[in-house]
């Protein structure tokens, strides 16, 4: 087993590979001309019908990380941390000058944030190909400084639950390639073998197909948790390979969440390259990708039962015209 | 049927009033003198489990209203709607100005918002009761300008699902007590016999009982989208009568949520009055108050198939230290 | 004297108009193709040494309007008023929760604002004429969603002080023109001919001449504040006529303020026109306009002694890449 | 000369020094009971005329730093740097979408910024001594989660303008006391003898007296220029040691302002503080403090020319209740 990538990775043409791997993927017109929900269509209700009845225990994880200055942000693209202020407090209700009459008292709050400054869906309008977005439609098109007119976020509200994998690719490979228990290290690659041997450790529960939401966990995150945030948000990172295209194609997942900042592994796999994965599943294979999920208390309970599948219930909120959007993932098992 | 409060109820002693229902439903200490949830204890493992069986035909409903600024916030309290602004546009990307190596293009987007702007829930650290907070702590020592630092939001983060059931108390009566179909008129006070008349209507699956979710529909929401939002935010609506404190505790429901902007009816019961049933429930019972949902497809389907219980993942956005928190509310049916 | 545009303006041909006006006063190349300072060129070290000598008494006046949640703005393009919040507060410090040493307490704020929702400048990057911005760049090449990377407002952080000179069209024409002491009515186009029978009726020290700044009170400040603010924000005002764009050009003045929400008379003076005198004289002329200025206690002042002109520092908050800032302009006398 | 605090300070009693030096400065009561100015009383007008008669070349400086995500704030009591984001872009204008007539387009924007994030004037709210703010009230009554109701930055709109004098200590002192041309080393504590050594080095027109606003400058700005910024936010920096404040008291200056991060010396002078100079002169003598203000440009001039004094209108953006408030400082020499 080998975190390199597959020798057929030229690493000095990004743009042949992505332009051939976006040939490969694409599922534009797979739902017509007016689609705006890529692959969610393939979570049909009956696959959800069958999703309820993996809830056997009742027992609910939420996978969001925090939402708070604490965050690992640190202004790349001007994406802060969540600034939370309060508008009315308990110290002012007690010392009695909210002017509310027979004794009551109130808080109220207000956030700033960006959309994608933890736990979050990656919408149809985050990344484009050569100017182009999902379904073929032009960049300028779809986004404006008024936002996603055609892709918003808002058009998928209801449509983010489903049947939830784990692919607990940490803990199934971290000791073998790299001698780290329950971890990948920063810079690994997962490939297709990797999540197939993944599923092969986990077992049949693990299995992947059509309108599945593969959650893969790196560990990443919980070594942030016990070391600081370091460079997590952009630095160094274990995720999926370019070469997972194809692999997520094949599957016809529904949407793939990390519990990284990019889903896909930093440094990237060409000498000069951002985010190429991004740039071939989103707006050509129409896929949502989750990013900075909170994996780690699943984890545990899918490894102690040994069973990795579960309803996922990542309702995004609907921010009108939102190219990404923060949530709180619930898995329910 | 009448509209009218009990008559027991003085209009001009709302502080009596509250003083006598806060010591009726009171929860203080029955989930220990540590807890920070409230009635989200009613909500068990096995309590979703069997939740999670409603799920019978896999359909998936958001109840969540717009986050934008054609919402109905006009600055009370300083909240405003939405602000949603782009960080990088499709326009951008196709203007060849981003930068990006491969072709690459993207958009990034920020949000500003009261937390209570839209579909929310009220957490228990929004309201106190004479300066106390759930489970008899000091509003100061729970909500300073930190934020909520005892029953922030997160806390709640994983607890927020289970059985709901939807009392469409519009539809069942809206005809009856105002002769307007589907919905009730502003300042329809919802006392207890209308909760029970609109469990009879509808039938067996809309029995309420200890961990449910109750999803009450007044229809006024759905006159706002016909009509234009008017005095949605704060003005007159239908609504909970103050007279169902005890009904609320005797089922015991771990959470309420309406389609109106404040839950109670207002104006509110007394002549000089400020939400008091939501001092008596929130701080005194420790329950979760969701406002400004969307209902309208929702109680269509229910309306349709006769069925009004569904499995609820209503997962609150986990900012830290949050009074109270957007949401994307998916009801599975 | 008459409120009419003059019977040249073609009400149906705002293009036509804007063409020939635009080519009529263009200031392009003027001071070079790199420029950026457009007619703050104008305003020289003599000009500012000459204007300080002005101050007679060192009586100071503020002609900031409020910033807060009580202004004008209802949302239009996504225009909030300012929303200002606590970080920390009095209470807090009161309470002793705030962990600081030796008895120290302290408060700290946060505001999010759109840079034109008060007292303003329109920066050059703010409005485009087929496409094109000041001195002739692309629009496209100029803002991005980066912000103005050419024209930014902190490009002229230090120039905009120097002569300032209040014409008080509200006072010296409102009862003859309108029959309104002190305030010209809402729709309102001021002329050329208004200008110079302002400064006839002033006298001397009303002369306008190159670099100055033209403060111009129309008095419909001083009605919100007597009877609210109305359509105040974006509704029907007295404001400059389309007709002054040579006048302007004529008198070489660096900039131009008034007290309304948008300088120019509304409706405009066309039958479908939207602001068509920013559009001329701000990428044409390159001129700079404030908005939302409060002039009535300056006027007080001047109307008082005689003397219309004053040491005018109206320094915008250097916000990079803004299209426009707030600013508290400070008049000496 | 030394860079030592003078023997009498008890490093280990801040509690004691500060009661003691808040005793000797107060000015409580000096200006009436319902005061809000503070030492801006010292500002009077023919002191502003005298001021005006400064300017004798008419240039300008602005001596505000910069507002953007490139700023010094890493999150400290979650002060974030100033985020700009656009509501409308010259790319869209040029993409021909902004629906406007006759050839026009536009660009706006939109920021969030912490009120004392980069240049700013601390208000008189902003400190407090043992639960009092300026003139003996109780903080929770000055300042509550809506703001300072009282001393708001708002209350001293017009009255920041006057004489300004620069004391550059930098360049007057680095070189002897720390071999360091032009800039004085992080922790340096700027004694009154510092402060009199350098007005005798720069001569007559260095001279301090009532009403005057104090610029000190360090030469910290001018090494993060070069250097970048490293712990500029609250890390080790120059500054004014405690021991200043009978100085300032004695001398009536209006107002000080500085190059750094927090006014005086960092680490503070004691063993456990935060801030004591502040806990003395804002709450006690009512003294505004500026901090983050750019002097590289002016300090050249002073020395260039030998004259250290000008006018300086150093106007607050007045948000209302504001304790603190971002500026455009603008001297004219």
């Amino acid at each position: 087993m080998t975190a390199l990538p597959p020798a057929e990775l030229d690493r000095t043409d990004p743009e042949g590979a992505i332009a051939a791997a976006a040939k490969r993927v694409s599922n534009w017109g797979r739902w017509g001309e007016a689609d705006v929900k890529g692959t969610l269509n393939l979570i049909t209700d009956d696959h959800r019908r069958r999703a309820a009845t993996l809830v056997r225990r009742g027992r609910s994880y939420s996978l969001a990380q925090r939402f708070d200055m604490d965050g690992p942000q640190k202004g790349w693209r001007r994406r802060t941390n969540p600034v939370h202020t309060m508008l009315d407090t308990g110290t002012d209700a007690e010392a009695g000058i909210q002017g509310f009459p027979h004794g009551m008292g109130g808080a109220d709050d207000v956030v700033a944030m960006p959309l994608q400054c933890s736990t979050q869906w990656d919408g149809l309008g985050h990344i484009f190909d050569h100017g182009r977005a999902w379904n073929g439609r032009r960049a300028g098109e779809v986004v404006t400084s008024l936002g996603d007119g055609v892709t918003g976020i808002e058009t998928v509200a209801a449509d983010l639950a489903g049947r939830g994998v784990l692919l607990d690719v940490g803990r199934a490979l971290g000791e073998d390639v790299a001698g780290t228990g329950g971890e990948l290290p920063d810079g690994f690659a997962i490939t297709p073998e990797h999540l197939e041997a993944t599923i092969a450790a986990q077992g049949a529960s693990s299995e992947v197909g059509p309108g599945d939401i593969l959650v893969v966990r790196t560990g990443q995150y919980g070594r942030a948790l016990r070391d600081g945030w370091g460079e997590y948000a952009g630095g160094p990172a274990p995720g999926l390979s370019f070469t997972t295209a194809d692999w997520l194609r094949e599957r016809d997942v529904a949407a793939v969440a990390t519990d990284t900042w990019g889903f896909e592994v930093r440094p990237n796999e060409f000498d000069v390259a951002f985010q190429p994965l991004h740039q071939v599943v989103i707006p050509n294979m129409g896929l949502f990708l989750g990013e900075m999920w909170a994996l780690e208390d699943l984890a545990a309970d899918c490894s102690g039962d040994g069973s990795y599948e579960f309803l996922l219930v990542a309702a995004p909120l609907p921010v009108t015209g939102a190219v990404g959007a923060p949530l709180n993932p619930i898995a329910l098992k």
